[in-house]
C-alpha cells in the first residue's frame, strides 16, 4: 500500500544531499514570523466565530510560538503543538496522515505514538524553494477541515516572507 | 463534517469579549456546591444499585470535589476526573464527543490525547445565564448512559443555587 | 446499551452495605496462595506448550504475585499486570470487557485509560461465598481465549482453599 | 540505620497473620466518613487562613474522597492524594518520611519513585484496635507541618466513628 | 517553619469569599495582553543578549501565549510553562520557591511533584486591586534571576493596562 | 482464534528447557554487526529514495545500534525501537501483528500497551539454528510494507555472520 | 572522581568478547530458581518480623519473579523491580550506588534517570564462574540495608544450583 | 548568580540573527559522519575496558545515531541520549551543568526537567566556524569524567571533515 500522503517524502533523495559533504543545512522561521503566523491562524477562527489555540514548529518540530484565544480549551496546548509536530515529523498534512491512518488501515499504529496525532488541523509551511521551514497546528474549531482552513490563513500571512 | 456537538463553541464569540478589554472574567462553583454535586450523584447511582466515583471540577478542568462508593473499582478515580475534564474543554458532553470521535471518523484521534476521555458520563455544568462554570464526570455505572444520569441527577441537585 | 458484563456490579448493591456502619471489610489472599495459583496458571500453559506470564492481584489491584517463563516476552510483566488490575477494578473478564469495549461501541473508550487493559486472560477469582478476593491475568498463550484457559486452571488449583 | 519512622512496620509480624490462613481481612472506611474527614479538615485550615486540598484514601491508597478549597492551586489534586498514598503505603506520617528521605541519607531515592511524596502533611488513619483503615494527605496550607496540623483535625471529626 | 515564600496564601481569606456565595469569580488576561507580556520578556532578554522561551498562562495555569527565540533550546518550551505554571498554582515566585525547598528543606519534595518547578523565573501576574490574573515563565537566561528581570519587563509592557 | 502469529511462540516447548536445569542460555549480536544490519537496512531504503530510521536491539528488546537518515522524521528513533522491540517480545513480524491486531479482532487491546507498536517494519533476526538472536525495526518508508523490504535487506547484509 | 563501584564493570573487557565473533552469550535464571530466590528473601524479611515484596529478573532487567507479602505496602512492586534492575543494569548493588549518587556527587543525577532507583536492597546473582545471570531487589524492610540482608538470604537459597 | 557555563548562550545574540530576515539556517552532520563519531567514542572507551553505549543527536536533540557495547546495561539507550539531548538544548557540556545545578544552588530544579539529564559525558559538536552542529552523549564508563574523555574521543574521529 504507497499511499499518496507519503509523496512527498519519497522525492527527498532528489534533493542534493551526497554522503560525502559534512553537513546537512536547514533553515527556520524568525520568532517573528512564527507568531505573525500563529496570530492570524487564530483570528481567522475567531473572524469566523470558533476559539482556537495554535502552535508554530520548526521544521525538527520544537514549538516556538502559541497563542490560545480566551474561550479556547484547556487542551488545545498539547493538541495544536501536537499537530504541528506531526506535520513536520511525517512529512504530511495531519489530515491526510487522519485518512492513511483510520482503525483498519495498515499504519493505524502511528495513532499509539508518543507524540503522533492524526488529526486534522496540521499543515507544513514551505518556503518558495520547496523546503520545508516550519508546522503549524490549529485546534479548536467545530471540525478538523475547519483547523486547516485556519491554518492556511496562518500560512498566508507569512507567504510573501518565505517566497524566496 | 460540521457535527452538532461543536455547536456551542460556534456560538461563543456572540459573548461580549471585545479585545480592547484586558481581562476575561469566569466564575467556578464554591466547594460547597461541588460536594453536593458529587455527592448527589452517588447517591443517585447507589439508589439504583450502581457503585460509582464521582469528580466536579471548574471550568478548567481543575478538580474541585470526589468522592467514590465504597464497591467502586480503583479506575473510577482517574475516569470520572477525566470525564469531567473533557466535558469543560470541549464544551461537548462526553457522550456526544464518544459518538463524534468513533473509530473511522475524521476526529477519531482525539482518543490519542493524554487527558481527553469521549467516554459517556461527563457534563457540564451550566449557570442560568448560559455560562459553563463546572464539569461533572461520573463513572461506574453499568453503562456510560447510566452514568450520564446520576451526573444529572448531580447538577439537578444545586440547580437552585446556580439558576442566576 | 446495558451489556451482559456490568451484571455483577449492579447486584453490589445488594450485600450489607450500610451506611450507618464506620467501615467497609474485604479479604485478600495470602501470598502463598497467590503464589501457588501463579505458578500453575504458567505450569498448565507451558503443559500445552505456551510461554507465559503470570500475575495475581489482590482485590485492589495491588500485584501480590508474578512469574514468568523462559521465553515468555518483556511485554508480559505489563500485560499480565494489567489484565488481573483490569478484571478486578471493572468486577469484568477481560474477555467480556474486550467484547464490550470495541471499535465502534459507546464504551471503547476504555481503552484509553492509562491502566486498563480490555484484553483476554484476565479474570477475578472470587471465594465461595460470592466475594472477589483477586485478581489473575496470564499473557504469552497463542490467543486471548488461551490465556483464559490457563488463568482458570491457576484459579482451579486453589479453588479448595476458597471455597468458604 | 534503623530509623524511627519504620517502626509501625516492624511490628506487623505481632498480628495473627498465619500462613495457613488462606485469607487475609482489611477494613476501609465508608465514603460517608471519608467525605466528612476530608470537609473538616479543608475547614479547619480554611478557620485558619489557609486555602488547601484534602484527600482521603482506602488504605490501599484508592482515593475515597477529595475537596479543594476556592484558591487552593491547581496542584492540589495530586499532592494531597500522593501524600496521603505515601502515608499508607509506607505506614509512615509524610513528615517522618521527609526527615528520614532527605538529600544524603541512605533512603532518599524513596523520592524518585513515582507516586511517593516524602512532604508533611500526609497522616494514617487508625482505628481504635491499631488497624490501619485510611490515609489523608492535606495541601496548601503556608507549611507541612500545618498541613498535618489540618489533617489531624480531619482524623479528629471521625474519631468517635472509627474508635472500636 | 512559616517560610515568607508562603505569606500571600494565608493573605487570601481575608478576601470576601464567602461560603453561602455560589460561584467564585476569577479574570484572565486577553490573547492579546498575554503575547504582548510574552514577546517584552523576550526581546528584553534578546536586548541583553539571551536566548530564551517564555510562556504566559492564565491563573490557573492553562498557557495562552508562548514564544521562543531563534537559538533557545529546545527545554525552553517546557521549562517556561513550568515556571509560570509553578507562580501561580502556589502563588509564590519560583525564585522563592527554589529557597523554600532546596536540599534539606522541610519542603524540598515539592520538587518531586509532575508539574512544579521550583526555578526562578516564574511571577505572578498580578492586578491593580490585587488579584492574581495571570503567570509568567522565562527560560534561557545565564542565571534565574536573569530570567525573572526577563519576566518583570514582560510584566511591565502591561501594567497600565492592568491597573484597574 | 488461534491466528497463525503466534505459531512460532508455541513450537518453543519443543526446545531442550528442562525444568531441572539452572540457566537457561541466550545469544545476542555484537554490536558490529548490529550496525552493519542497521546501516545496510538504511542504505537499502536510501536506494529506493525513502528516508528512514534503523533501530537493532538484542533478544530482549534493548537496543544496540541506531542510525536516522538525513530527512528522516524526529518520530523514527521511537518507531524504529518499537518495532524492533515489538518484533522480538512478540516472536511476530509487525505486520502480522498489525493484522492481528486491527480494530475489533479479540487481541486488538494489545495496541494500548505503553510499547508494543504494530506497525509493519519490524521483523525478528533469527540465527541459521532457528534461534532468535536480535530484532529489526524500520520506519520512514512510504508505507510499513516497504520498511519491511528495507528490514530484510539489513537481515541480508549479516546472513553468513549468523549462520552458524 | 573513580569511585569503587565502577570496578566490576571495568574488569569487563578482559573476558573473551572478540569482536571477530558474530554472538554474545548470556545465561538466565530458570523460572523456578528466580520463584525460590524470591520466596527465600520474602521469608527471611518475614522472620525478622519486616513486610516486604521481592522482585528478581534475568540479567537484562526482565522481571522473571515477585512477590508481597500479606502487609508489604503498594509501593514494593515498583520499589523492588527498580532496585533489581538498576543492579543488573549498573552491575553495582544499589546500595553502592546510593552512596555514589548522594546528593553533591558528581554522579547524582543518575537520580533522574526513569528506572533507575539507588535504593540499597538491590544486588546482582552471580554464577559460580563470575557471570551476573540475575537480579533481586527487596522492599519493605525497616531500613534498606535490613532489604539488603534479605536480598542476600534469596541469593543463598540458590547458591548451589547456580555454583558451576 | 552567573555561573560560566552559560558564557556560551550570552555570545549568541553577537552572531548576525536580524529580526528582519525570514529564517534562521542550521546545520547538522551526515548520518555517515555521526556514526563515525559515536563509533569512534564507543571504541575508546573498549580499549580503556569500559562497556559503554553512545548517542550522537542533531543540534535540536534529535537523535542520528547510536550503539550500545555488548555489555553495557539496559540503562545506557536512555542515559547517552539525555545526555547529548542536554548538552545541545542548554549549549554548555554536562559536566559543567552537573556542576552549576548541585543540590543547594540556585539552578538545581533542572534537574527535575523530564528530558534534562546533568551528568558528565554530553558534549556539543562543534564545527570549525564556531557553530553548534551536533550533540554526543557517552554512558557506561566508571565515572562521568571517563566518559567525557571518550565523548571527546569521538569528536576527534571526525575534526577534520567538519574544520569548516
Amino acid at each position: 500500500m504507497k499511499t499518496a500522503f507519503f509523496a512527498a517524502a519519497m522525492g527527498l533523495a532528489a534533493a542534493p544531499a551526497l554522503a560525502q559533504d559534512a553537513f546537512v543545512e536547514f533553515r527556520a522561521l524568525t520568532p517573528e514570523l512564527a507568531q505573525r503566523a500563529a496570530t492570524a491562524a487564530m483570528e481567522h477562527c475567531r473572524a469566523e466565530g470558533y476559539q482556537v489555540g495554535v502552535t508554530v514548529t520548526d521544521r525538527f518540530g520544537v514549538p516556538q510560538a502559541f497563542v490560545r484565544d480566551r474561550f479556547a480549551g484547556a487542551h488545545v496546548h498539547e493538541t495544536s503543538f501536537r499537530k504541528a509536530w506531526t506535520a513536520v515529523s511525517f512529512r504530511t498534512p495531519t489530515t491526510e496522515l487522519a485518512e492513511a491512518t483510520k482503525a483498519g488501515t495498515d499504519a493505524s499504529a502511528i495513532r499509539n505514538l508518543s507524540q503522533a496525532l492524526p488529526l486534522g488541523g496540521g499543515l507544513m509551511i514551505v518556503a518558495g524553494d520547496g523546503d520545508v521551514v516550519a508546522g503549524i497546528g490549529v485546534s479548536g474549531a467545530p471540525s478538523p477541515d475547519l483547523d486547516d482552513v485556519c491554518a492556511e490563513a496562518g500560512i498566508a500571512e507569512i507567504e510573501m516572507e518565505i517566497a524566496f
